[in-house]
């Protein structure tokens, strides 16, 4: 019998990595989780004078909620996260900038020697109940409204190999996806590597990141509500999202040539399953009728996302279902039994 | 006065370059040129049989309609090409792989030691009328009718340097940017390297080019229309691409981070000239508000288009206004004067 | 006082991770430790016949020997290894291809659609006595004797940020480093993360790797002696090795580019701080007397290594002269105490 | 009949391009040319205040003297080019930065948001008597000797495919390979691509570039001659390089990664040829016994080196033992008839 459970993290049970860690509670496939989220600054953030590099311990960045430890979950089989609904928690999102951190300046591993960009932050007002974000510039008086559109940028289960990865990565367990796709509605396809699939979400966004170039945008704790459900025996390669109008596969790699290459890989194969199209022909129809977005270029990762219209896979569903199925749960109304 | 003039190109009188060639006609700034563009494989794959590394000499893919000497352009302008009307010329649109091309495949430059993927070409049916193309597999009798979407994928100008670019590469002078905005109704702008620009184009695609991985999908001959203007004394330091609804940078590099990054310096500086607001603010607007997509990656270079919706720009108009000139332009309903 | 050690793992007491795993003994600064590494195989390859494919559990390729806690070791200090010995342990060195791992083929990063290489796998008859390895071709009778020069390609200690990292990446840790230098007579200087450093080590040749561009060369089984040493209140943010010769710096990124910048970087700020010269006069030096080589592009991370020869920094002796202090030790004739 | 030319280039006929231009001369197979090349700011930069971006006009640093035609040089065919002797002819060596160049800083495809690098000079004095270098920092008054060794880093044909590439680029043509090997002694062979091959050489430098990291280092005007030898039928396809001890393949790329595959990729079907070994042996046999060198990382192009030694090719002797024929020519002692 599936539950409605709800997981409220204290203030110092936060995660900064994907496996190594003891799990905070259980849920089983079916299960509803009403939990909320800290920001990408851990809440530390408040002003624009609170800098990061001086307000921010930096391994301790984006932190996670989590792990939450799933029944039945073994490697091979693939746990579906449908998000239910994503809420943002405060009245302001924070962007910023970061010494060496981002795609358009010097950083840790694009080693130059210039002196770095200048680190600066951003308080932009968010209105939940109007949907929309107050956008303010730093050296004018510039606003515009633009509509809210909450998501999360960072979910993942335990990495294989008996790897922990810091949440700032990503890769076939998740992590860091930087889409603008993990919102309301939608479900999340990742690959179970370890006993248990360990899965932990933060880094929520006022609005999903269309282009993210530098630093961090808009970031806001959430209040977040997701159901799971575990598809036995079926593995998933590397992360995969759907919504009620497509399908579409994540290429995270350091390199975006690389993330490009494996986006449509994935695609192409989930594609030539679902359909029974040969690889070739699969290939020439999404070339033709499939679309590809940068979830980021930011670094330390990239993630390239590569889609295709649901209705030209026919009959066909994803997974036996299970988005549609997981699409039939409603946001818990009441909060639920303390998981 | 603008004239409306008419180039059909004899032959063999195509081009394989950008730069060093002398032009075949003369245009100026205000006037109308109809015109056809043959298609990728020079006309030369007309069955599923013409192998495309058989049926064409490599070294002449992808051949132009041009250079047009435009008058009056100078080293340090702009070139504003407003696509009027892009019409496909034949009723079947040719797809192909080859052997050493593309982005999931071994190519000259990612070299291993593997065989090379199979070469294989489709032929897709065009219905200009009904406005669809009849997407046909080959290995099984899968079709699909997908909108008809007319574009052009490879236009440009002489490069700066005394350089002459083969036809499949791209850079500041425009090339072969892999976009699907080159449709009717937008406008390129193109920076001017040398006098009389020497604009090209060609590459027709009955659909825009959504996430092309390998070979060339769709290709087709074109008639089409286009309307230019020189705009004095404003340099572009890389193809940007206005629409109605908005504008964008197209960065073209060998590395798709280089593309990326080169893209977003674009737009932002294009934005704080247009709008005032600084740097960074620009970079944080266009983090939130813009969108990026991927033209190609599939080689010799990528491209990666950042684009921004103009209802942002408040009052500010591009190229003081050349799109919404351009855009008055009809398409010619008679041939007008063979120029 | 230091103590000589001997620590000989257990056969199934090796490591596949840095970090998040618990010592499997104790050291002192000032120790000598004489252990045996297993081969990068875990053993399992021992005819050609035995493809690593299916002869070994992928997940546990390159196993390591360790971790080692070393005492006093906190984060922000430098702990130097120096290679007193390293002599190969069996009579046979083992190369192999792999289906999807290498420079020169499809990975699951450099996704294509091709099918892979063929998997092989060569003997190399070692002969410590005689310092040669006799290589043997396949296809046909070819033989050639190489001097020998054992090394090992895999050492690091825990990384930063609670994370667990796989014993076939590298980073600021350490890892594969890929490199031909961690001879007999060099040190390894590594910046300590975690209390008690936990250093591992492993993944022996028979000939330092010289341009290994697919799979494995020559790995082999190793008795090997180092001498420790704690560097208090030193950082050190790459791997750097120094010889009698040169001191160089050892980038390590996913992209070649990136990890050339990182070396050159690295090497810049270490040669100002012996040197006093000032950043732009040490590049400029650098690019004259500097030399750079390629210690793996195979993936999934590359590294870069560049030199500076040790005449060039006049008095100047890195970390307070560690080499020259760890250069004394002589590799124990009896086996020590056990640790 | 071989002859001994000499050309020596007027004050502006230096070409920026390989490709599309007049040939400056005639030269036959067998032929020994003795020629004067300008340094790489075109001899503007004379002292520690003229900084290249006001010395120098940009589209034409790196000037090159050429080209060449030679007689009986068709597409298909290989054109030897043997380094007699390659002598300063200036008693100072120019380096720079530049505002955005180099791979230690933000440049036109690295574009970042950041400040520039400081642009700066240093004059090394040359005694070629000696055969030293007298390395001047700017900073303080650091001096040291470094032996001198003068060699070419831009040396190309025409390209193919009727492109014209600015002297800044290298390519299977060859250009700016930025390699440390085409000193005297050794023999470059290059792919022919048009009617007379079209051969132009420059960029001198007083020492082989160990890691150039920005700018341009000591550069040089040369006294240079060459012997050149036409190779009838045989392709090349990358340009490769050999000297008494080694062959060796030079991979040009933008992408380091790819340089470095074209690199391997060249020397395994090249030692495979000469050797009869299959190519798996070959590539395991390149693997220990080769070594790779980073030409550039700088930019625009990158160039990896990949070399084997002679001796393991047994009598096999490249392109019918050209190297060895032009081994054998003397320099010119007295100046011979002008071409």
């Amino acid at each position: 019998m599936s539950l409605r459970r709800t997981y409220m993290p204290a203030e110092h049970a936060l995660a900064n990595t994907f496996g190594d860690l003891m799990p905070v509670a259980h849920l089983r496939s079916g299960d509803v989780l009403s939990t909320y989220t800290e920001d990408f600054f851990g809440g530390a953030v408040q002003s624009v004078d609170d800098l990061p590099s001086r307000a921010c311990a930096l391994p301790n960045l984006n932190p996670v909620t989590g792990p939450f430890f799933v029944e039945d979950a073994e490697p091979g089989d693939t746990l579906a996260v449908h998000f239910i609904s994503v809420v943002p928690a405060r009245s302001v999102g924070v962007s910023s900038t970061f010494p060496h951190f981002g795609a358009l300046t010097s950083t840790a591993r694009t080693a130059t020697v210039q002196p770095s960009l200048e680190e600066r932050v951003w308080l932009h007002e968010i209105d939940v109940g109007g949907g929309v974000l107050r956008f303010r510039a730093r050296d004018s008086d510039f606003t515009v409204h633009l509509p809210l559109d909450p998501m999360h940028s960072t979910v993942g289960v335990a990495p294989a190999g008996h790897e922990a990865r810091g949440t700032m990565t990503c890769g076939p367990h998740g992590g860091r996806l930087g889409s603008d796709e993990l919102r309301a509605g939608t479900t999340l396809y990742l690959g179970v590597n370890v006993h248990g699939a360990m899965l932990s979400l933060g880094d929520g966004r006022a609005r999903g990141k269309r282009c993210e170039v530098f630093g961090v945008s808009v970031a806001v704790a959430m209040h977040t509500s997701i159901g799971i459900e575990v598809i036995k025996r079926v593995a998933t390669p590397w992360p995969r999202i759907e919504s009620d109008e497509s399908i579409l596969s994540v290429g995270c790699a350091r390199r975006t040539e690389d993330a490009f290459r494996i986006g449509q890989h994935d695609l192409v194969g989930w594609t030539s399953e679902l359909t029974g199209l040969g690889t070739l022909d699969v290939h020439e129809l999404i070339t033709q009728a499939g679309t590809v977005a940068v979830g980021t270029v930011r670094g330390p990762d990239c993630t390239i996302l590569v889609r295709l219209d649901k209705k030209l896979l026919g009959d066909a569903a994803a997974y036996a279902g299970a988005h549609r199925r997981l699409r039939q749960l409603s946001p818990p109304t009441t909060v639920g039994a303390s998981c």
